[in-house]
């Protein structure tokens, strides 16, 4: 069959929205309508060719939400017309991985899908003269309908609306899920985000709703403090206006009974090296953590004191949130749904296809939090 | 009264056996007639110099065992005649810290030991013409008598030997309490220990206690292997005999259904902070643990790309091995005197105080695991 699709010919250019071929799912596969997809600054970081492992052609997009279509040989956990949220990490619940019950990074498809193609070592999609396209992170949602591995969906409940839980597909469970399945965050605690885009704002109402006490939230931008306020952070830091924002974290956490001060989770959200170590040095001696889940530029190195880990601090990263995807995510609908948690305000801007370029150009102008394309 | 001791009089130069002043307890204090003390890298270290902390004159000695002799006012827990391990990492029981149930690093005389007083903000030693002489992390067992806060001494059973159980004042509980209290090591892990020196010895035999499946001991030096063995090891790695030892470990450690590979624990004991970034890489994906146990030069960073950890590594570091001197330390002994642990073929060497600095010379030389004095 042919769907319209938004096409990553090669690295630093637009997408080129065109008709492209779709065979249909082989064993073990399923065809997805996508209803809505989120831009993650993830596409972003392929799409300018930044990412090492960028493949071209390819069909970018992995913050989806869909229906099924039609399922290929042996898949029995959905059926057409089921909703689902695709998931660039699957939960195969057969490997080592998925079965030492201490990770979410299933490893059954990861050697494939890092290539861009499907279980079998082909690709679903090409080119109209038949040049194949490369799938993106196992989930290619920047097309009306793409195909995918039965462990690479979540089903989710029919009355969650596609254009909201797409982004369940990523930036809400990752801030959410490294507050909750990584951190394990207890109630009373106190946290720092760094950095308030899209995932800081996750983790701020993961904290939330975790029960933390004080969640501190540190921007360069002053502007984001109002949002980060609506979704939990309960005290604001800009850098720029402080001498040294570990001194001052350190200092905004003593209490009379503990001089000694210091985060209990501090979460980088950056991607700035720099930062993930501010993050850790903030935490408390003794039992502070820190997570990091933004993305650094390739080859960049963390680095501190080996001090720092030595009297108690513990240094951790999360991927998808630690969730595993099958099993957490429709759990997180389910959260939105009963209004535990929010997204709608995080969706600044819906588009449709056909502009999905401007998507990309509202997350450099820092204008969106979040923009949905609309099929 | 007055007291032999060797004295470190300035950095860099041997001890000096005299005659001292010691002041009796003061409130909440005892006086400990020590009776055997080893001789460790940690003492070496400040007085080579190289601790950016060391203060002079001072009576070095951490990991002693003894009888208390005195007590000031108010100390209730321990009594004339009790045997006691003095502690460098006390247990208040009341601070911020201790309350957490989350560390072991106690706080509450951390300020005046760092800086070689008593809590008082005094010394209880002094030359004999009245100079001051600064305790050593609270503790100065390279003292005959020597003075020290009640919540700094571990009472323990009258029939274990002074000088094995010594050990457990710093090595014995650091190696075992890393992997018991720190990493919490599970039985049927993969662990991997770098460094087989005192500490990597007593890291073996903590995960032998733990269950731990394989047991793999890195060492440049092929003459430890015996004894590593003697201790758990059952794999040895010299990165002499190859290309890349943390591709080694992760060929070592994948099973048929496990192509992955890595150690799911690994511990560093060498300070060396390139072998700290080996240690944590060639844990597992997804749930891999490295813990820090060697102390840095002064200055030495760690490093690693935070992929390392966005995949599921964490970076941990423990001092003391995690353990609560006053309420674990005598359990360590316990299981000394019950034969679930071994002190005896780790104590290579006995001096008495006038040939102290030979045991420094047997530390240098590598000929020693450990050298203890006999008062």
């Amino acid at each position: 069959m042919r769907t319209r699709a938004a096409v990553a010919l090669e690295a630093g250019k637009p997408l080129e929205i065109m008709e492209v071929n779709l065979e249909g799912p082989k064993a073990g596969e399923v065809m997805v309508e996508i209803k809505a997809t989120g831009i993650c600054h993830t596409d972003e970081f392929t799409l300018s060719g930044a990412d090492p492992e960028g493949l071209f052609p390819s069909i970018l997009g992995h913050e989806g939400a869909g229906v099924v279509v039609e399922v290929g040989p042996g898949v029995t956990s959905v059926k057409p017309g089921d909703h689902v949220i695709p998931l660039y990490t699957p939960e195969c619940r057969q490997c080592a991985s998925c079965l030492s019950g201490k990770t979410n990074l299933c490893t059954a498809i990861r050697a494939t899908q890092g290539q861009g193609l499907m279980p079998d070592g082909t690709t679903r999609f090409s080119m109209l003269d038949g040049t194949p396209i490369y799938h993106y992170m196992g989930c290619s949602t920047f097309s009306n309908y793409t195909v995918l591995p039965e462990i690479a969906v979540a089903k989710v409940r029919e009355d969650a609306p596609f254009d909201k839980i797409c982004y369940i597909g990523c930036g809400v469970t990752t801030g959410i899920g490294a507050v909750i399945n990584t951190a394990k965050v207890e109630i009373g605690a106190k946290a720092v985000v760094f950095g308030l885009g899209g995932i800081g704002l996750n983790v701020l109402q993961g904290l939330r709703l975790a029960g933390a006490d004080m969640i501190i939230g540190v921007d360069l931008n002053d502007d984001k403090k109002p949002m980060a306020e609506h979704f939990g952070m309960t005290h604001f830091i800009n850098p720029k206006n402080c001498e040294n924002v570990v001194q001052e974290i350190v200092n905004l956490t003593k209490t009379p009974f503990d001089q000694i001060g210091g985060a209990d989770y501090s979460f980088d959200c950056t991607g700035n090296v720099k930062v993930m170590r501010d993050a850790l040095e903030c935490t408390h001696r003794g039992w502070g953590q820190s997570i990091i889940i933004g993305v650094a530029p390739a080859g960049a190195e963390i680095s501190t004191r080996p001090f720092q880990l030595v009297t108690g601090r513990v240094w951790k990263g999360t991927a998808f949130g630690g969730a595993r995807g099958r099993t957490d995510v429709p759990q997180i609908v389910n959260w939105y749904m009963d209004g535990k948690i929010e997204i709608d305000p995080m969706i600044t801007h819906t588009l449709k296809l056909d502009d999905i370029n401007k998507g990309f150009d509202l997350m450099h102008s820092g204008e969106s939090i979040r923009s949905v394309v609309l099929y």
